[in-house]
């Protein structure tokens, strides 16, 4: 039998499955690694670790089943930036999307307009995330260094690079750098020019599906691969997170709960935001993953489930209790922004509250209304997209936090559309691994698509209770609006202190 | 040895002080009643249960020493109403302050403009606990009732009644009803003419410290005292609470914060808000008692003690936690409001909140918080009075919730000026004895009163500390602009939900 090794590469560690040629999961594997935090806002991660922790996750995976491994494909985080000398040597670290070193650059280009401009031309949210400030950013503070670099790469395409010596990026990566055109699926010359690069300091341009090259001969070795194992480009986790439910369609929105949160849905065609609240990244001519991220998912789960009810407490002891109180906690609103937000309201000194207390409240009906919050701020997020695109018919839905019925229930009924659960939660390195049973002549139709991914079952909203957040939902944004400039002056205050 | 008796009719109970001539407490006791509430809005007493308290406690007071009980004096709560007929026969119970069913009364009052010329007439702040409003309601509601009505009384009026047939009501009490001219220390003629009533339905006007009446045989029997015994007028509980802290003049306030709170200092001219956001009540032609009462003081304490930390947790439970957390609660503010407030707002709709959080945050941050939101509300209740009468030099104060050191010194800090403490704790019975002793020919200067008084410690403002809450205060005021309107949509989701 033959195998693919699918491979999610993402923040905190990465993600192996291999996958036998029919798509049947075989074994998985996970490895860690540190984020490089000694500064502040900084961010960073050591690509030399990543690299390691890959090769072993593709040499043991290969030991795990009996036959030969032909493709390997990817699955990777967004927004990093890497610099590497003429010599392919690395300059820096990988500077993940979670560096916020480039903050001041935004608000600069916020305030000129430049940031809108980007957005407009390439889908690129404005945020210190995305690469294209970052190097500004790097332009700016440490100029010597950003002449020294020739080439300036994300984290899969270093990987690529390291296994086979080629400079090629997907698509759908480009797409996460703010540098990528949206119209003419190319570098965008005119950003490129303002930061006096050109496009040979950049990767070449390929197709998710693309061969990268032919492996080096020295991991060929090293991990007991076959001679011709493909080496896939492979995707975005955002793209590739969205294909893998089955959300490949304009009526199907993929949300994701884990740490931290998505929702996103494909359009045929190019589709803004007035304000640059939601994403559009294209991934062929006429296909744009459009979406909002969301910092605060299970990460404030989990801290409200500390700060109630101790160190001790499991999900369970939270969901039991927040069970008790009723639907929209009698009026009781939780705003999620403990460090800021990215979408809907793209605010760093956004802050968290729990407002509308009277003495009926107690701890139960805290620990719902923060539950209830972490949606409604999603759906915040989602509604930006539906107002553009049109309200989808189903939820597909995955990630940490959706793992109860009485969650998933919740968001059926305040989203007010049905929920579909996914039996395979490895979104990510299965669809990684169809972009490579697609280069290997597999014709993947919708039909089959949706026979691998298994859904798992299917919530529809309760009427009652669909209306009743109905009528909160809107007061869950005003009370956003009402403190934006009281948040602000709260955040400094807080910076202070420090 | 003669003694005199204090009784301080309280809305849940009675207590009663005796001491001996020269003001040496001897023994106390407390004897409390139910509240009514059978309608929403609702809170009446039955004035026959309140009478019989009273009677049992100058029983068994009188009979706890040996001596003649020559004076009984009265410290009573405000706003209270209650008609009599033509043989003082009751038709209503005791509407208390906590009664609200003249609220739309109120609302169409304010927007009509007649609420703020009552205001300024009577010195009466906007709110349905004032007998003028009251009046209005039972006229519109229950008409029938209000014609068979010949004489409208307070509750200490009712009972002075019962004791001696007499119907006399100190200027204090009188100043608490929105019917008192503030100019002519009499019945508002304008007023009672709109309401169609005259002076005669009303009690006659005397002195606190004047004798009543000869105290009906009935009583001097049944009570076993002296036939001579003088029945003093006494004063309103707010009027003796501050003179009672001996903050008798302007360059000293009274904090009061029990289960509610109150901040009141003295005025020897006539000082009105704009907004009418503190009530000014006349006690004589120079002497006028200013401050804000505030519903959410301990009985937020008691509420976030439950909520944080379960009902098995002691209030030192509750500020040893709190204590674990910095000054500012790292900008984490809290909203005490959680059913409505008076004073500074005077909304009923505002509601409770905790905004700010960050991840940094535990539950000792929103314990600490939670104190300071209580104190910065009454802050805020005393800056509208330091705004109009100058700051004073330093705070008097009283009540469960300074029993720590911990608040005490918060409170320090928070106020930024220097805290006095009291040894006696029952300055209301205290004060309504010194007005007999007045009465019996005692002068009053203010070292003796001071002498009786007994301050105990004093807590001065740390600096560093007072400068930090010098910056949130006017976050916190701000964030209670903000969220106005969205608490008055809260409140009426959380009416239907009912
Ligand atoms: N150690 C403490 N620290 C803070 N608050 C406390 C403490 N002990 C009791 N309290 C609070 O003090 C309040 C009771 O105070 P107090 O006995 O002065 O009130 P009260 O006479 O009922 O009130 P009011 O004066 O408003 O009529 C309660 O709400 C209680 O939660
Ligand atoms: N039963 C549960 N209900 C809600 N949230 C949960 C539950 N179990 C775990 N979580 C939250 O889910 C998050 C992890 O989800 P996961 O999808 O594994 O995250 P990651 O984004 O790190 O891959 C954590 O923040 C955790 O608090």
């Amino acid at each position: 039998m033959n195998y693919i090794i699918g491979l999610d590469v993402g923040t905190t560690a990465t993600k192996g499955t291999v996958y036998d040629i029919n798509g049947k999961k075989k074994a998985e594997l996970k490895k860690g690694y540190p984020l490089i935090q000694l500064k502040e806002d900084q961010a960073e991660e050591d690509p030399r670790l990543i690299f390691a922790a890959v090769q072993t996750i593709i040499f043991k995976l290969s030991k795990m089943v009996k036959g030969k491994v032909i493709a390997i494909s990817w699955s990777s985080q967004m927004h990093s930036l890497i610099g590497l000398d003429k010599n392919g040597e690395l300059l820096t670290n990988s500077i993940t999307w979670a560096d916020n070193r480039a903050k001041d650059i935004v608000l600069r280009d916020k305030e000129s307009g430049l940031a809108l401009k980007i957005y407009q031309q390439t889908g690129m949210p404005v945020h210190p995330m995305a690469p294209v400030y970052k190097l500004a950013w790097l332009k700016e503070n440490k100029p010597e260094l950003f002449t020294q670099v020739d080439k300036w790469v994300d984290i899969k395409t270093y990987l690529l690079y390291r296994l086979t010596g080629e400079f090629k990026e997907d698509i759908t990566m480009a797409a996460g750098t703010g540098l990528f055109s949206l119209k003419k699926l190319a570098w965008d010359q005119i950003i490129l020019n303002q930061l006096g690069l050109k496009d040979r300091n950049f990767p070449q341009l390929v197709q998710p599906t693309a061969v990268i090259g032919k492996m080096k001969d020295e991991y060929v070795h090293k991990l007991d691969l076959p001679a011709d194992v493909k080496v896939i480009a492979g995707a975005s986790d955002g793209y590739l997170s969205t294909v893998g439910v089955g959300a490949v369609d304009k009526n199907e929105f993929a949300l994701n709960i884990g740490t931290s949160g998505a929702v996103r849905m494909f359009s045929k065609k190019v589709l803004l935001d007035k304000k640059a609240r939601f994403f559009c990244y294209p991934s062929s001519k006429n296909n744009y993953l459009l979406g909002g991220p969301v910092n605060n998912g299970g990460i404030i789960f989990e801290w409200a489930k500390k700060m109630l009810l101790g160190p001790q407490a499991t999900a369970k002891n939270f969901l039991d209790l927040a069970q008790t109180a009723p639907a929209g906690s009698d009026g009781l609103l939780f705003h999620p922004y403990l460090g800021g937000e990215r979408a809907p309201i793209w605010d760093s000194n956004a802050r968290g509250s729990f407002v509308g207390l009277t003495r009926k409240h107690t701890k139960a009906y805290m620990a719902r209304s923060v539950l209830e919050g972490i949606i409604f701020n999603l759906r915040a997020a989602a509604h930006l997209l539906t107002a553009s695109a049109g309200k989808p018919k189903e939820l597909r839905i995955t990630g940490g936090f959706v793992r109860s019925n009485f969650v998933r229930q919740m968001i059926a009924n305040i989203f007010a559309i049905p929920v579909v659960t996914m039996k395979n939660d490895q979104s990510g390195t299965l669809a990684a691994m169809l972009l490579a049973r697609q280069e290997l002549g597999f014709t993947e139709n919708r039909e089959k698509i949706k026979n691998l991914i298994k859904e798992d079952k299917t919530y529809f909203p309760d009427q009652e209770e669909a209306e009743l957040y109905q009528n909160l939902f809107p007061l869950y944004c005003e009370i956003g609006q009402d403190l934006e400039k009281s948040y602000a002056k709260i955040a400094a205050f807080q910076k202070r202190q420090k």
